[in-house]
């Protein structure tokens, strides 16, 4: 058990997720910290039924705190998580800033949980639209080794943040009543859109979020070679993340096999019965934990391939839940030692 | 010239539109009849200035028409094109109904139109997310022959008509009020959702939507080896499709090769510069005639694809725009002989 624990971001949109899973999963712990921007310091937030103040991120916030979770932009990550190690803490990243670092494992519990057992104190959880891809992408791998993916992705507002979801509403507001908005958070407007870009232009017209699926699977396969085609794309969703996914794989796998792979694997659920119009919407995926597939088909378009529609809540597998099933983790290979 | 012309299903969306484009590209012709349903029937619609009465859609009401410009349901257009033709009326046919009888020419006069030299009196325009698609794959199929596609389509609620369309803006205002809203067109809410689900089962899990895709690309390319693997997905966007479209080529192409191709097509227009944040976006192509493309990227997962994303007014060159062009070009080949 880590003795004292903080939540790093625990005034953010995925730093409140972090505090209620907390609670829910009984995270063991003797004493929590909720760090925070200067600004919320001295505010309360409630845990188990306490007032709990919260503290500004500095330093010295470190030096009895074993264990950090934490969900912030990634130049405070690269600020903060130094001052964390050299105090001894371990911390649990939620931001891009530590993932691709060679020294920092790139951990979905379900799917490489091994990563934990060796680490330098830091490890970092994926971007949210990796997570979900890489969980669905496990079984068809363990059974048949993916050699290529093509994926084209419907996502929420609130991978912008709290920002974005304030946007899409807003501005859905204002395009009903014929009035100007002014978005913040995107550069078009996505009330009533759809939005082609994710992030910014990175690698030969692919932008940053692109590449982000693309990296961080091959890290967390720890397969350079698995080959990936993203098309990322923003949609008038509050929340929850969609994805069109096709997979290669090297050894054939029939639908109904990829079917009960799927439905074996903790942390998926399988909605798939296009007949009786049931496959995961958003709607039914927001507060799950788990990642949700449907539309399993043969691919039409080569001997090898399936492909399925896979949904999850963005912060929540795709950023808290993930953060904090890796901290679970930690605790029990520290029992075990 | 065809002296007597009509529109059937002359008060639909693609209707409207299809009345207009013959009034703006001064369609040649000497009389004009609008052919509805009966309940439509003795209302008149305005043209070129003049109040024209519409008529009840009848055997005898094409009589004396040379050409028939139609956009009505399935079953509409399984009645009256036979009345047509039995009158020695030419019908341009944007319903799914007739598409795929082997006799029937599958049309998009910029891909093939010499398929226009031989008919029997009926000639097919293809469902809107397979038009938009066929044009962005012509010329990369001259260039480097086209082998295989994989597309997820972002589609629009004008796709599911007028109700559609209602169903969208009326089912938004009730989400934001908190209020119930039953849908007329969709399964699902479709306000800040996405139904991975367009038509019904039709193949092995695909739906109809999705099958057309796949039969009518192999139509119009004349090449059943050409294969597709779609995913028709339905977003919450007033009117214009996207689609993110991967496709693999025989003779590899490189990006810039591919954007010159692009440029250089009729009907097509490039959008490219993701660093600027421009593309194609739904709002920019409403109520154009054109293909519009961009993020055009190699293909990171196979060494001769390319994948874009492409957006089209579903209503104009998905459906009123084609029928129209069909019917210009058989104008031409009638003067010609």
């Amino acid at each position: 058990m880590f003795e004292n624990i903080a939540v790093v971001g625990a005034t953010g949109a995925v730093g409140t997720i972090i505090r209620e899973l907390l609670v829910q999963r009984a995270f063991p712990h003797q004493r929590i910290k909720f760090l925070a921007s200067p600004r919320s310091a001295g505010k309360t937030l409630t845990f188990h039924g306490r007032e709990i103040a919260i503290e500004a991120l500095r330093p010295e916030a470190f030096d009895d705190v074993d264990l950090a979770i934490a969900s912030t932009p990634d130049e405070v990550a690269a600020q903060f998580v130094p001052w964390a190690l050299q105090r001894g803490c371990i911390v649990v990243d939620e931001s891009g800033h530590w993932r691709m670092k060679p020294h920092v494992p790139l951990v979905v519990p379900e799917v490489n949980a091994e990563a934990l057992r060796s680490h330098e104190g830091i490890i970092a959880s994926p971007n949210c639209s990796t997570t979900q891809m890489v969980l669905a992408m496990k079984p068809l791998h363990d059974e048949g080794r993916i050699r290529r993916v093509v994926v084209s992705t419907y996502q929420s507002a609130s991978g912008a943040g709290v920002a974005g979801q304030r946007d899409l509403e807003l501005g859905t507001r204002a395009a009903l009543d014929g009035q100007p908005y002014q978005y913040t958070a995107f550069a078009h407007p996505l009330a009533f859109g759809v939005i082609p870009q994710i992030g910014s232009p990175k690698h030969e017209g692919y932008t940053s979020e692109e590449m982000k699926m693309v990296v961080e699977t091959q890290k967390i396969f720890n397969d350079p070679s698995l080959q990936i085609c993203p098309t990322c794309v923003r949609v008038a969703v509050d929340n929850c993340h969609c994805e069109s996914i096709l997979v290669e794989t090297e050894k054939r796998i029939t639908v109904e096999r990829a079917r009960e792979l799927f439905a074996a694997t903790p942390g998926i659920q399988v909605i798939d019965d296009v007949a009786a119009g049931k496959y995961p919407l958003p709607r039914d995926c927001d507060k799950k934990d788990d990642v949700f597939i449907g539309r399993i088909r043969k691919d039409l378009s080569s001997p090898h391939g399936l492909t399925f529609w896979c949904v999850s809540d963005n912060l929540r597998k795709g950023a808290a839940t993930n953060a904090v099933q890796i901290a679970e983790r930690l605790v029990e290979i520290q029992a075990a030692v």
